[in-house]
């Protein structure tokens, strides 16, 4: 391609609206134009640069084993109504109506449509296990739509669904399908880590999510520092020290703390660490009232919480409960709770001694609180919110927190949409069973935003060459001057004659414009082509990735060319 | 792929629902599965034939030129309200609206986003020419979605759209397309004709369609039993008789016609064949009352009247203009009309003589009408239907009417799109111009049924090779046979290390059933490995367009299969 002739125009400033790297960048190098919120036009170079991840995927589906097919993007209410998901599925849901009246909407993901197609084709024991998957635009109106292809309303996702007649079978499906995805992410120049993800209230059920790590990633992991163990926030387990604290038990004493509900305030008052505090937070659940114990410097992480009661909904008090069970607000404490109350603890009280906690009375607090002499534990559970520097439950390693970006969530679903859409098979014994389902997401889109975000400096794109819309961009300097072009276009015809992706800089553009480009742009390697090197006898490469310069023969250019993109990551 | 494994399954019946050939072949086949009336899943066996037709059209553009890139489906309205079509689509666009209440449409094709694209990027005549394009889903909410994939409501297109400086530029982007479009369906193996199509009252730019010639087909065209012309039936224009009829004119009479108010009753009433009737049709637009004259065996063309008085809207006399302005309904003649009614006549009426026609009374006819004795013609225009037998404009060649289907339409816009959207770029001269535009569609879906109509037998479908979904099916006869069976594999082994696309057919089925299966999914060439013919120490080959069947030795089955395949067409 000569770049004369590209369409689109790489842009000098950042525009205003674009706050992420990768939205800056995919913007300023012309590989995305905004139509509206949440919806952008693929420009020729981020097309080229799309279609090689589509490609990575597909290659490693059918090497699973996966078919492909393509279900459509508009989709009959029916079904959907039969799963519950267009009631549940709320605004994020684009609805429209056909010109009889007709509820339709834009598919976010399609198990609705392939679950009835795969009870149609494929109804017997011996047809699975079957997967099936394609590539395709979804839709799904975000609120807030932001940070370019990070989250938008139209995103190119690639969706499997597999099928099998067991769990145990199901579970085989999805190691293939585990393993493809790792594929995918090494071959698409990721970094990223997966993790065991929080099953959600769902009935859960196993699933992983694929993070790459990046500092605008909106999704939050922990991982240890020794690389052994990866979860996301909501999921993450941190160890407990199992060494109970030895020595001397204070005693149990009442101290007054004038208007100190909080930790914070009772900590100050009485001089010690937030950590020798002992929070007592009080919940309620059909099955009665419960006291989840923590340290004074951790938070209850309420999903772990409501996973322990499902499918029992579990609230925290509101301000009218307190009054109502004799508690009292900001001074509860465990020690004499009504036996009626359960009384579950973090792993981490375990490990604790002389704790300062709440009197039961306003303005009061006791110190020298111990477990078992003070107060009843009934059950010890993984209650905390995950932190940095807790942890890690495998070697003890500490454990880290950072952004993410979710670019691929595989998921066993069970029967979740073969019961209730009625998609049995018949099984070897001459019974209906419903298929057990996985599914599996690969957000495309999301692949070259968060590509872009690992791999960027200040003057644009690092490309990983997997992945760069073209290799090596060659670079005329001086077009002006008949034997640099002369030698500009023979490398550039060469290079192509050898099946590299390149680009010709042939725009009537300051030499300092098409440096600027080629590094905004991120080729994987550069090759410059000026009026002194062409005396010299020399062209200058450059490698993006490591700025490193070198120059070769001009004679010798496109061996060297690509001897070096071999090179390059 | 083994067919074992292959996702779904053919059907021995004829869906119920499948009227066009075409539509009944590709659901047997299992290339598609319908999901609602108009909207189709592509299965994988028609996610191949897809991505095969997609191909030629990607290469082609490519090399004429074009650039790919892919704009959204979701579209906001506001550029549509600008360039009128939110309204004039009418009930056939796909509207919904967003959260925000924000109203949105599915792109059937798309001008409003790539013209402001386009002038955003490249807004210099030094820019142009540049053609972009896609390969996207388009909507269309049809009012009776049929024939399957020829008429959906979710349909597959190429769309590009050229931008030129001027018309004269405009013509050669438009010839370059019109020249890659014929290479696209030449590949894809079509029976074609390349229309003039009805420009419309939109402008009258020139416009031209690709007709692929099929029995189911819904659109017309016209075309020379010598091969030199065809165009659409809107815009076929007929030769007409040059030689003026020779010897005596009858005497204009008055006969009297009682209730002879249509050409068949007063043919018959006078003896006369209709050709020898005049009739004389009237029409008002706001320039005054057009009177039209046609022979009594044809039809006024409309669309041809409205172009020659675009764009003033022309229309039929109401029954109360007759009244109004005096005229006799069922009995007008153009003997004395007023000077005020302009008189138009089909060219083929200067051709005849002593013509029947209206005595402007009622119930009464007149004989020995002439023109120019008789009455007066202000001019001689193109104003008659085409119909089967009529003369060829270029050789006199007798001109056939045939059924087709529209798999390519291309069209000089001009500044149809850039001026309501107030798209310019600066020109040379530093004034602002609008762009001249053009726009070029292909139907990928489309060209995949056309292939179907074209080429299938009482069997199945008969796929051109270059758009098969596979080449060669190795049919496995007898699986049970360990010897055959270790030969099929290995030629299935030996053609896939060849990079030739086969199956192996190694179901648990009857050889029947998959000779059947063969020639309904339509490979190009079959190669059966059976028990017979292992002990002979050959294979059948059969080559499915002409069914013609040879063997081959056993060892040299490959070299065989691809010698055939060569000869395919």
């Amino acid at each position: 391609m000569r770049l004369s002739q590209l369409f689109a125009r790489t842009l000098r400033e950042d525009p205003a609206e674009a706050e992420a790297p990768s939205h800056k960048l995919l913007l300023r190098g012309a590989f995305v134009r905004k139509l509206m919120a949440g919806v952008y036009t693929t420009m020729p170079l981020g097309l080229r640069t799309i279609r090689k991840i589509e490609t990575i995927v597909r290659e490693e589906m059918d090497a699973a084993g996966a078919q492909e097919l393509r279900m459509p993007i508009t989709v009959p209410a029916e079904p959907w109504q039969q799963t519950g998901r267009w009631d549940a599925y709320g605004d994020e849901l684009f609805r429209l109506r056909d010109r009889h009246g007709r509820d339709m909407l834009l598919g976010p993901t399609l198990e609705e449509v392939v679950t009835p197609l795969v009870a149609t084709e494929f109804p017997s024991y011996k047809d699975l296990p079957v997967n099936v998957y394609q590539i395709e635009w979804k839709y799904r109106d975000e609120l807030r739509p932001r940070y370019g292809l990070l989250r938008g309303r139209e995103f190119y996702m690639k969706d499997a669904y597999s099928f099998d007649r067991d769990a145990a079978c199901l579970a085989e499906s999805y190691r293939i399908m585990y393993e493809a995805y790792a594929r995918v992410f090494d071959r698409c120049g990721l970094n990223y880590v997966v993790v065991e993800a929080d099953p959600g209230t769902i009935g859960g059920g196993i699933n992983h999510e694929f993070m790459a790590l990046a500092d605008v990633g909106e999704d939050l992991f922990v991982r240890c520092e020794n690389g052994d163990y990866s979860a996301d926030t909501e999921a993450a387990t941190p160890r407990v020290s199992d060494v109970l604290l030895s020595g001397e038990r204070g005693p149990l004493t009442e101290v007054e703390t004038p208007g100190a509900a909080t930790i914070a305030l009772v900590a100050a008052a009485l001089r010690v660490e937030p950590s020798q505090t002992l929070k007592t937070m009080m919940f309620k659940s059909a099955q009665g009232t419960v006291a989840v114990l923590v340290p004074g410097d951790r938070e209850v992480n309420e999903r772990k919480l409501s996973r322990l009661y499902f499918p029992v909904p579990i609230v925290k008090f509101e301000e009218a409960d307190f009054a109502a069970g004799g508690f009292m607000k900001g001074f509860v404490g465990p020690q004499g709770l009504p036996d009626g109350v359960t009384v579950l603890a973090d792993h981490s009280v375990l490990a604790g001694k002389d704790w300062v906690t709440g009197a039961n009375r306003a303005d009061a607090h006791v110190t020298g609180a111990n477990v078992d002499r003070d107060f009843r534990v009934d059950r010890y559970e993984d209650l905390v919110e995950i932190r940095e520097g807790d942890r890690c439950p495998n070697d003890g390693g500490e454990l880290h927190i950072g952004p993410s970006i979710v670019v691929g969530h595989i998921f066993q679903l069970g029967t979740k949409y073969s019961e209730p859409m009625g998609a049995t098979f018949l099984d070897e014994d001459g019974t209906a069973k419903f298929y057990e389902m996985g599914c599996y997401g690969i957000g495309l889109t999301r692949i070259m935003a968060a590509a872009v975000e690992q791999r960027h400096d200040e003057h644009g794109i690092v490309w990983p060459k997997a992945i760069a819309p073209f290799q090596v961009a060659v670079i005329l300097a001086n077009q002006d001057v008949p034997e640099v072009t002369a030698h500009a276009e023979r490398i550039y015809a060469e290079l192509l004659a050898q099946g590299i992706e390149a680009v010709l800089d042939d725009r009537d553009e300051r030499a300092g414009a098409k440096f600027a480009d080629a590094d905004l742009i991120g080729y994987p390697v550069q090759a410059v082509v000026g009026k002194r090197g062409v005396q010299a006898g020399t062209v200058d490469l450059k490698l993006r990735a490591t700025g490193e310069r070198t120059t070769a023969p001009l004679d010798g250019a496109t061996d060297a060319v690509r001897a070096l993109l071999v090179s390059a990551p």
